[in-house]
């Protein structure tokens, strides 16, 4: 790390603005879901245990960064940022489920289905998605115009169509399968790339972005999103089950399609930084002060959960 | 029915009626839903199954049925009306699934676990989902603030306080358990109630309805959507399985809660009947010509499936 002084600093200073970000749309979520006080309480005990289980709010972050760059006022990207984290928060409870990758830890802590059941996670999962377009209808406070372009945009990347339920599909109908780098390439845009670009584009769309700008970052959403995935796979292989908070390895052992297995530690490690580089790259042609975006993507395929 | 002459002729034009919406929903559906060239086609392939398995339509034919009352333009009218359709699909679909009511058989045909095993029934149901609110930000032709409303509207209808999730909470949490007929009520208030309710409100509100006419259909839509579930209960008790198209009797065999448990079969049909006319009273109050909702209230307790 020492001959990276400047990447070291980014990353304490990227982390400190995370944590801040984190509380506030902790402080969001906490005000967008049901209290456990309303009927049916189960439902709602549900879906705040897995919304409040620690996540790393990356895509809420992503729309709250890239929103800041244009000036757009917290109170409109709050409750976009909070409704992508719900949508996220669904996915991962319905992928853990016994029928999908039969997962008993995230994030440390046992899944949705271990703590209250398959059905009751079944149907948190069901409401958070819905909650999620419930917020984007009641709570942001863009006009109605910009609320529909927004919804749509989030609506087109949680649906099948290269975005995160096809990408799920996708994923279950190659596991044990030999698979091509390409083929890999279009599950991962799919299953994690869709919801992250997304989160990217809301931010811009919130901010008023030019055409240009915006498709300077949806390139860096892009970019970012893959690198996620990378470092992702790299996490599974090199990092503890205690690091990670889930079962480190299983990718593996589920003889899961990874980038590491396709590519070697080394060749994936090396695609990791080069996606990142292309994100910085991407952001810097806007012309706007992007160092808070570029230090993300480092964030991406530098952290150790 | 020798003695109910007027009833006998509304039952055959309703019927009409219905076989007309019901090809013209099913043209939109076709539409709207993502085809099976598209990838992965197997999601697709599911969410078209457990979509045209040959459902009665019934809630969007509330919707055109009473936005037409107001003059709604069908373009309007048909996305949202189909929204709410795949809505319904989603949640028998989730419904279906061993983990909550394991049932086999839906309208006749296998479950869409059943007949693409239950990872991808769970993703048919969240996509359905999905292309739910994406149909409503993209397909409709409602001026924003409306689709906004409508769009809320739903949302509040689908999610888990006294909506459709909450219901089938609570529905799971009382079987086998000692009911009063308030409860029975809450339940079904919940998990039917609140999208027939909805599906006439959105008709209204497209139309652009009066506040006073909103009322009196909301409440139209609330004895109809009770209404609805007692004979529900009935026909469990008194129709074939091969009428039903699901396994009849069910209910009282896995000590599900039902109006006919609780008031027995005289007691619910009285009930339903009630119900009915208290509907037909209150859409009658808009003055407007609702005679088409009055026989669909009608059929409603009148089916045989």
């Amino acid at each position: 790390m020492t001959q990276f002084p400047s990447k070291t600093k980014a990353l304490s200073e990227i982390k400190e603005y995370f944590q801040q970000k984190i509380r506030q749309v902790d402080q969001w979520l906490e005000q967008l879901l049901p209290t456990t006080e309303q009927t049916p309480a189960t439902i709602h005990e549900a879906m705040r245990y897995s919304t409040f289980a620690g996540g790393k709010r990356l895509r809420p972050i992503l729309t709250i960064a890239t929103g800041e760059i244009f000036g757009a006022p917290e109170q409109e990207l709050l409750p976009v940022a909070c409704s992508l984290e719900m949508i996220h928060t669904y996915s991962l409870i319905h992928d853990d489920l016994p029928a999908m990758d039969n997962d008993d830890l995230r994030r440390g802590m046992p899944t949705c289905h271990i703590k209250f059941g398959e059905a009751l996670a079944i149907l948190a999962g069901d409401a958070l998605l819905t909650q999620a377009f419930l917020t984007l209808a009641d709570y942001s406070t863009a006009n109605a115009e910009r609320k529909v372009r927004v919804l749509s945009e989030i609506a087109h990347a949680a649906a099948t169509t290269k975005a995160l339920i096809g990408g799920q599909v996708l994923d279950i109908q190659f596991e044990g399968k030999p698979i091509t780098g390409p083929m890999l390439e279009e599950i991962h845009r799919a299953k994690t790339g869709a919801l992250i670009r997304c989160a990217v584009r809301v931010g811009a769309i919130i901010g008023g972005a030019s055409d240009d700008d915006l498709a300077a970052l949806t390139e860096y959403g892009e970019k970012a999103g893959l690198a996620f995935q990378v470092a992702d796979d790299l996490l599974d292989e090199i990092a503890t089950s205690e690091e990670l908070g889930k079962t480190a390895g299983k990718d593996a052992a589920s003889h899961k399609a990874t980038y590491t297995a396709l590519y070697g530690l080394a060749g994936a490690r090396q695609m990791a930084d080069r996606l990142c580089e292309e994100a910085m790259a991407a952001a810097q042609r806007t012309g706007k002060e992007t160092q808070l975006l570029e230090a993300i993507a480092r964030f991406i395929v530098e952290r150790r959960s």
